[in-house]
């Protein structure tokens, strides 16, 4: 039998498991903290939000997606996407071709909430936007985070960051700047 | 009246916020279940192993410090320790030169739980660590965060860097590795 070769020692290991933890935590309650502060004048809390961002970006979503896209339970999804749509911002239906899967589409009155709290996005407001403008002043650009990006595509698997791209990509082409608002295309 | 310059566009800032939202989402999602499933046989959540761990590494804390460091409300962070104390794993103290702060030191029982735990944490079954294993290989080394831990810094201040690193620092000076297990030197 051969002896395993281990290409970490388990102390590097322990500190770098460390380290992401703390990092993760504390960046995402940062994260947190400005995404309810922004989204709080629609009272919506951060996954309804995110299920109508999702929803949104890929014009219509299953359950399932949804889930998956967002980091959240299936019941979770299923759950805030019941109240979202009892407030009348999406609707829930069934695909001929795919009966077993609930998917839901927004309402015109869900997109144009939506729209409504991208104009309100104020960059001055965001704590992690402001710490970050240091390293954008220095760098020429904002972070892209590579590194990070890498482990989340073999934790997720790569579907999960095409369609990340994706709705990053649509704010890009079907957005543009108003007044220092941003405003869709019509 | 000069005309503020601004240093990027709100389309640019949006981008980046959703990028970095997302990206702080799935990686806190990831991270939050891979440390409940090595706590979980101690009948612990998150915060208060975090405690115990502060507590542990600054050799006894004040609330407020482990509130800051541990990225949590005061309360949650009394709430805790309390519960903690009442499991006999620390004890609830004053400073005579400092009466306005309550400090808490971990008992032997809590440090040995501590280090209960620190042996057995497994990267095998660590998903994060197991989705930066290729990065490793790649680079030699685990990826050290650089920008993130310049956000950070720049939300949180460098006295909260710097405790940071003094826990890892500790982790690498303190203990020793023996049969794949890390034991406290004595």
């Amino acid at each position: 039998m051969k002896t395993e070769q281990k290409m970490y020692t388990m102390k590097e290991a322990l500190i770098f498991s460390q380290r992401i933890a703390q990092i993760s935590k504390a960046l995402w309650k940062s994260v947190e903290k400005d995404w309810q502060q922004w989204i709080k004048p629609y009272d919506l809390n951060i996954n309804e939000h995110h299920i109508l961002m999702i929803a949104f970006h890929l014009k219509g979503a299953s359950i399932s997606e949804i889930a998956k896209f967002g980091v959240m339970h299936v019941s979770t999804a299923f759950n805030f996407s019941k109240k979202l749509e009892e407030r009348g911002l999406l609707v829930f239906s069934k695909k001929v071709e795919d009966k077993r899967n609930t998917y839901i589409e927004l309402t015109e009155k869900g997109k144009n909430m939506l729209l409504d709290i991208l104009e309100e996005f104020d960059p001055e407001t965001n704590s992690v936007f402001q710490g970050t403008l240091p390293l954008k002043e220095f760098y020429g650009k904002f972070p892209e985070n590579m590194e990070i990006m890498a482990i989340l595509r073999n934790i997720y698997g790569k579907d999960f960051i095409d369609i990340f791209e994706t709705t990053l990509d649509n704010i890009d082409k079907e957005f543009i700047e108003e007044d220092n608002r941003l405003i869709k295309k019509p």
